[in-house]
C-alpha cells in the first residue's frame, strides 16, 4: 500500500506573446458575415428554419492560391472567435476581459506555433447561440425589435457545424486541411468529419469524446436549474432588467470544478485559509478555494449571457456522434474519411481518457487512420488550454504527417497510423 | 489499450426488514435529553457558551450490567438519530419520509446484524445544528421566542463529539465498545478517538478521511452560495416566510452527484431520454438523470432545513483531524488509544480510498492498531449506505476481534492487526 502521491502541478504563469512578438499574429479585428437569410435560412436540427444569422469570425495567416491550407479552429463552451492575437478594440467596445490577454488559444496559433500561420490559414468562428458576435439569444429579433430571449431556438453541435460549413464555403475553401478543437470544440471537429467527410483532411479532437457522460449531463442539469430558477431569469426574457447573475454564477462555479482536477485543486489551494490560520466560524468566503470560485463566478457573469449558457450546455448534452449511425457508434464513424488525431489528458474527468480511448478504438475498428495520445497532466479538463507545449509537439508532428512513434514512448500511448 | 470497462452496478432494491421481522429492532421512539443549560453550557469551538441544547437520540438493544457493550453510531450530513427500526409516529408527527422505510442504517443494526442488538447497546443521536430534533437553527431561541436562524452558532465536528460525550455520560457509560459512522459520521468516530482516547475501545471510520479535500470544499462552497443567494434566504431568517427552496435544491442536486460515481450514473441512467427517443429541443427535464436529480432535490427540500445544511457542510469543511497536532496528522493521531477499522469504497471520489490509505498509513506509523479495508464498489460515496452486506462481514469480524486476514484476499487490502 502506498501513500496517495499527490503530484504537485505548478500553476503556470503564462507569458503572453505581446502583439509585436515575432510569434504573435498581432492585432486582429473580427469579421462578420451573414450566412443565413430569408432566402437561405439554416434549417436547424429542431426543424425550425432560422434567419438571419450573422457569424463573427477571425482569420490568421494567409489562404494560399490552391486554397488548401485552411485550418478551422472550434471553440468550447465559453470561448469565442478571438482565438489568437490581440483585440485592438477591447476597451473601446466593452470587452475589457480581452484587453490584458490575447485570444484563448494564442499559445497554439501564430508564426512557428502548432497552427503555424506561416503555413496555414487559420479560421475561428463564434458558434450560433453564443453571446460573442454570432447571432444568439441576446441578439435582436428583427421580427419584434427585441432580444430573442426565450424565443431563441435550441441549437445543436450539428447546427454549429452546418453553419461553419457555410462560412468555409463563403471563404471559398473546398477542403479543410484540418478541423481542430478542445472540449465542445473537439466535438465539432468530430462532427465535421462525419457531416462533411469529403471536406475534412484531418480532424483533431482534444479533451472530448463521442458523447457526454451521465455525470456530465447531471452537472449541466444542476447549472441550468440554478439559472432558470433565478427569479431574475423571468423565463429567459430578462434583457430589459437585471440578468440572472446568481444562477449563472452558480452554474459557472460548479462547472469550473469539473474543469480542474482534484489534484490541481489540492496543489493550488489545498485547505488554506485566506486570512491567517483557522476558521472564522461563518459562512462567508474563507478558504482560498472558495475565494477562487467567487472570482471565477464574478468574472463570468460580467462577460457571459445566461441564455447562451443554457443554449450551449444543451448542445453539449445532446451531442452524440453515434446519432449518425442510429445509435451505433462504429456505423456512424464509418462515414468519416479524415485522418484523426485524438488527444486526452490523464486527469480530465469531464471527458475522460477512457471515453476517448473508446472513440479511438471504435475508429480503429472502422479502419480509420487514427492516432490516440493521452497526455499526462494534472490540469484536468482545462488542460487543452494549458498543456499547449505538449499539445504543440503532438499537433505539429501530426500535421507534418509524422507518426507519433517518434515521440518519447513513456509519454504516449497510441493506436493506428 | 483497453476499452473503458464499465462495470454494471445493479440498483439494489432493498427489501426492508418489516417491524415484526426477527432481525428488526421493531418500532422505536426517540428520546430527548437536555444536555446543556445555563448552569452547564456547551462552550463551542467558536468560543460561544451555548445553551439550552436538547439532544434527540435512539437506542437499540440493552446496556449490560457492566455498561461496557455500548456502540455509538454517528450519522452523516442529512441523517438523523433514527438509524434503525420503524418510526411509529412518522405520519402523525409530520415525518412522512420515514413512514415507508426503516432507519437509515437498519441493514446494519438489529438482532444478528453487524451491530448485533442481541450483544450491543446501540446509541445514535442527532447532531447539534441539524433539523431532526436536536437543537438547531430552526429551534426556538428562548431569549427571543423566535427561531434562531442567523443567530445560530457555527458548530464543528468537535462540538458534536463533545455533545455526544455528554449523552454517553448521561447514559452512565464510561467507555464505548465502539464508535462507528460513515462520511461525516466517520469523521465523528475519528474525532472521538482523538478527543476522548480513554473512552473509546475502537473507532470504525467508513467512507471518510482525516479532512475534506479542496475539491470537496469547492462543492460545498457552491451549494452554500446557491442557498445564501436565494432571495428567500433573507440572511437566514426566513422561518416566517417561504424557505430558500431553490438554493437548497441546487445544493442537494449538486451534492448528490458527488455521492454517486460516474460508473453508477452511467449504469443507472446513461444518456437515456425519459420519453421516447431523442431530444425535444428545450431546457426542461428530458434525460433520465435530470429527472433523478429533480426527484432528489424535491424530496430533500421537503425534509431538510437550509440553515442546517449550511451549518453541517461548514462543519464538514472545518474538520481536520490534524488540528489535534497543530497541523501534524501523525502527532494528532498519536493521542488515540483505540483500535481502528478504516473502510473505503473503490469508487468513492468525495472521500477517496487514497485519502483513507493516507490516514491508515499515518495511524500505522504511530503504531496504532489499524485495519484498512477498501471495498470494491461502483456505488460511490453512498456505498456506506448500500454495501451493507460486505460492510457487515468486515465490521462483524472486526468487532469479534478477528483479523480481516480471514476474509477473502482478493477483496481486501489491509495493514496492521
Amino acid at each position: 500500500m502506498a501513500i496517495a502521491a499527490y503530484r504537485v502541478s505548478r500553476v503556470r504563469r503564462r507569458d503572453y506573446d505581446p502583439p509585436d512578438s515575432p510569434t504573435s499574429v498581432g492585432y486582429v479585428r473580427s469579421s462578420l458575415a451573414r450566412l443565413a437569410d430569408q432566402e437561405n435560412p439554416l434549417v436547424l436540427q429542431c426543424g425550425r428554419p432560422f434567419w438571419p444569422i450573422d457569424v463573427t469570425y477571425e482569420t490568421y495567416g494567409k489562404l494560399n492560391s490552391d486554397r488548401d491550407n485552411a485550418i478551422l479552429v472550434c471553440h468550447a463552451l465559453s470561448g469565442d472567435a478571438h482565438a489568437a492575437g490581440w483585440d485592438p478594440d477591447a476597451l473601446e467596445q466593452g470587452r475589457p476581459w480581452r484587453a490584458d490577454r490575447p485570444g484563448w488559444w494564442d499559445s497554439m496559433i501564430g508564426p512557428g506555433k502548432a497552427l503555424d500561420t506561416n503555413k496555414y490559414f487559420v479560421v475561428c468562428s463564434n458558434v450560433l447561440g453564443s453571446c460573442y458576435g454570432t447571432t444568439g439569444p441576446s441578439s435582436t429579433d428583427p421580427s419584434s425589435g427585441k432580444p430573442y430571449g426565450s424565443s431563441f431556438p435550441v441549437v445543436t453541435v450539428g447546427d454549429w457545424v452546418r453553419l461553419e460549413e457555410r462560412l468555409v464555403t463563403h471563404l471559398k475553401i473546398d477542403k479543410l486541411k484540418a478541423v481542430i478543437g478542445g472540449s465542445l470544440g473537439g466535438q465539432q471537429a468530430l462532427e465535421w468529419a462525419l457531416a462533411y467527410p469529403e471536406r475534412v483532411e484531418s480532424a483533431i479532437v482534444i479533451g472530448a469524446s463521442a458523447r457526454l457522460s451521465a455525470q456530465g449531463l447531471a452537472f449541466n442539469a444542476v447549472g441550468r436549474y440554478a439559472i432558470v430558477n433565478d427569479p431574475n431569469f423571468r423565463g429567459g426574457d430578462y434583457y430589459d432588467g437585471v440578468p440572472p447573475r446568481v444562477g449563472l454564477s452558480v452554474a459557472r462555479r460548479l462547472a469550473h470544478i469539473t474543469y480542474l482536477s482534484e489534484e490541481s485543486l489540492e496543489a493550488k489551494f489545498g485547505r488554506r485559509y485566506r486570512h491567517g490560520c483557522g476558521p472564522s466560524y461563518g459562512f462567508s468566503t474563507e478558504f482560498e478555494v472558495e475565494s477562487y470560485l467567487d472570482h471565477q463566478g464574478e468574472k463570468f457573469v460580467e462577460r457571459f449571457d445566461a441564455n447562451s449558457y443554457l443554449c450551449i450546455t444543451r448542445a453539449m448534452d445532446y451531442y452524440d456522434a453515434s446519432d449518425w449511425g442510429d445509435g451505433d457508434l462504429e456505423r456512424a464513424l464509418s462515414r468519416a474519411k479524415a485522418t484523426f488525431l485524438l488527444v486526452s489528458f490523464s486527469s480530465d474527468w469531464l471527458y475522460t481518457p477512457a471515453q476517448m480511448e473508446q472513440l479511438a478504438l471504435s475508429l480503429a475498428k472502422c479502419e480509420k487512420r487514427v492516432t490516440y495520445v493521452e497526455i499526462p497532466s494534472s490540469a484536468g479538463h482545462d488542460a487543452f488550454l494549458i498543456e499547449t507545449e505538449t499539445l504543440t509537439e503532438v499537433v505539429k508532428a501530426f500535421l507534418d504527417g509524422q507518426t507519433t512513434k517518434r515521440l518519447s514512448p513513456p509519454l504516449y500511448s497510441q493506436i493506428g497510423l
